[in-house]
Order: C-alpha cells, then sequence, then structure tokens
C-alpha cells in the first residue's frame, strides 16, 4: 500500500460495522429482525428470550451496579422464542447448518423438543424454523410434524427431500427477511394448524 | 453446651438448608413452585424466562466450556412469566412489597407494562401478581385493570382498598402455593377474561 507524506497509518475499515453484503444476516439476526417488524405493525408480539446464564459470583450486592465476575452459559430449558398471535400461543426454536442435504437433529436440545411437544398439546402454535445457509432457505416445520417423524424414524437428520415434502418455506426480504408469520398464515388458513 | 467425650465438635445444623419456616417462600420461588406443579399434572405450561444478562468478556470462544468474567444485569423487555394454558397465551409479572396498605407502582418497569398491555390487545390472559408480604396476602389483577388504573389515576401506587374491589385474591398451599390458575379460571369462568 502506498504511504502518502503526512499520512502515518494507512487507511482500515472500521472493525464494529455489521456488514449487510454477501450471504446476509444470521437467522437469529433476521428472525429477531423480522419480530421487530411484526411488533412496529402490530401483527404479533414474539420476543426472543434471554439467554439462559447461569451466574457465580457478583462484585456488588446491589443488582443496579453488580457487576457478574463468573457466570457459565446453561443449558435452554425451553425454546428461544415465543409469543403470541391472532389470540394463540406461538412458540419456536430456530437452527441453521452449512449441510446442503441433511439438517442434523443433534442441533436441537431434548428438552426443547419436549417443550414443543408439551405447548403443542396444549393448543400452541409450535414449530421449528431450520435454515441451510450455503442453499439459502429456509422451511417452517411443525412440531407435531417433527414428532412423528422422530418417533418414527432412527435417523439423526432430516433429508432435504423429506423436508420438501413435509415444510414449508418461509421467504422474506428487507424489512421483514424471515417471513414466517405469512408461512403460518397459509397453513392455519388450510387447517393444518 | 457439654462437650460429650470423643466428639470434638458440637452438632451444627447443616448451613445449605432451606428453611420453610416462617413467612413462607419468596413470591418467585412459590411461582415456580407452582408452575411446577401445573406442568407435572399437565394443567398448563409456564415458565419463567432468565434474567436478562449483558454478557461483555468470555474467556473461552467455545460456548459450551466459556466462562464468562464480565457481564451485567440488563433491564428486561417483557414481563417474567409466560406460556400456555387452554390453548391460550398466559403472560404476567409478578412483584411483592412489604407495605401494609398500598402496592407501588414503581415496581414495574415501564416495557413490562407496555408488554402486558399489547399482548393482552392480541388476546393474551395478561394479568399481574401482587403479594403483600407482610400480610401474606396475593392478588391477581388483569392487565386491562392496571392500565385503566394508570391512564386515570395520578397516583403511583394502589391502595388495599382498590385492590380488594379490582383485584382477585389468589389462594394456595404446598405443592400449589400460588395457584394463579384456579383464580383465572375463575375469570374465564365468569367471562372477565
Amino acid at each position: 500500500m502506498i504511504q502518502y507524506p503526512g499520512r502515518k497509518r494507512p487507511y482500515q475499515k472500521p472493525k464494529n460495522k455489521v456488514s449487510f453484503a454477501g450471504r446476509g444476516m444470521s437467522l437469529e439476526e433476521d428472525i429477531n429482525r423480522s419480530n421487530e417488524y411484526y411488533l412496529l405493525n402490530d401483527m404479533a408480539v414474539v420476543h426472543k428470550k434471554p439467554t439462559p446464564i447461569q451466574v457465580v459470583k457478583v462484585t456488588s450486592p446491589s443488582r443496579s451496579q453488580a457487576k457478574i465476575t463468573e457466570a457459565y452459559f446453561a443449558k435452554p430449558s425451553t425454546t428461544d422464542y415465543n409469543g403470541v398471535y391472532c389470540s394463540r400461543p406461538l412458540d419456536f426454536e430456530a437452527k441453521e447448518t452449512k449441510n446442503k442435504k441433511l439438517f442434523p437433529l443433534s442441533l436441537f436440545q431434548r428438552h426443547q423438543v419436549e417443550h414443543l411437544d408439551r405447548v403443542s398439546k396444549h393448543g400452541a402454535l409450535a414449530f421449528v424454523i431450520l435454515r441451510f445457509t450455503s442453499l439459502e432457505k429456509t422451511y417452517l416445520l411443525l412440531a407435531k410434524d417433527l414428532l412423528t417423524y422422530i418417533d418414527s424414524n432412527k435417523t439423526q437428520s432430516l433429508s432435504m427431500t423429506w423436508l420438501k415434502n413435509h415444510a414449508h418455506e418461509i421467504s422474506g426480504s428487507y424489512p421483514n427477511p424471515c417471513d414466517y408469520l405469512s408461512t403460518l398464515k397459509e397453513l392455519i388458513k388450510e387447517e393444518k394448524l
């Protein structure tokens, strides 16, 4: 790089700037944006739950000024997202894979699948959102279909062929990049939920 | 204390044992127990959301083995509890006071009240659970009634007299110490929800 006189350090790209170029945002970021869009447009109220963290040491006894100096990420006992849509409870988990043909079921915690089963039986709109990042394909799979698969198959992954027949593609574009609500709306209309 | 021969240290009570004597458990502990009871008896699926924590420094890049060395408690943007009951979304916040006559509204974050308003309008069973610890009285107040009060009053607290007319007492005993579901059931029956 040419060092111009009087300019001691070459130009550097700002480090903390988020790049929107290339393959796009992560699935979590896309869902958070869509949830903001739904909230702003009063279409649904869906939030991501905070990450469960086990706090071990805190320096100050006052909670508001407390500094946590030792803590660990804990395993989630439920799904990451839940909320309200059309007077119905909504509950889901979202995962992404770089794999092009298979979606590994190991990405879901056992507790999360059990939770989806439970809320589904209690009447919630329960599902998972699966993204194949390399293929830029995102699917909504109903919890009941995921559970039927798990109960009747020994394989530890969902094949793309199976997903094409049992899951429902999610589209989206800015400012609603993961428009799972439209997919859900169609499924409710078709009385699949 | 008499030191018996051969017994070097006098008997000491185990330190980590939780005492159930006296005024009882905290409201949060009571609600968690009732939620466990509802879950075990398949009556509802209600969970407390994890406390939101802003993580600043983590020692290891691998999430499962990561040790958080700097983090802070963040303000919650929603309520602490939500779930599913009779195919309906359920959403609430719980607070307790030592005050005997007034319940301070400052115990609720503005965001939490706004969230209750939103989910209530979208069809959720939205409410707050209020406990007067000194009086051992616990009330369920519907979000719509709380919001009507806030909109039409300038006072920063709810009086016991007002609560007796507008809120609904919650009873309970072990293993279901805060049986808000029975109160809710009655309100649904009376078509107040």
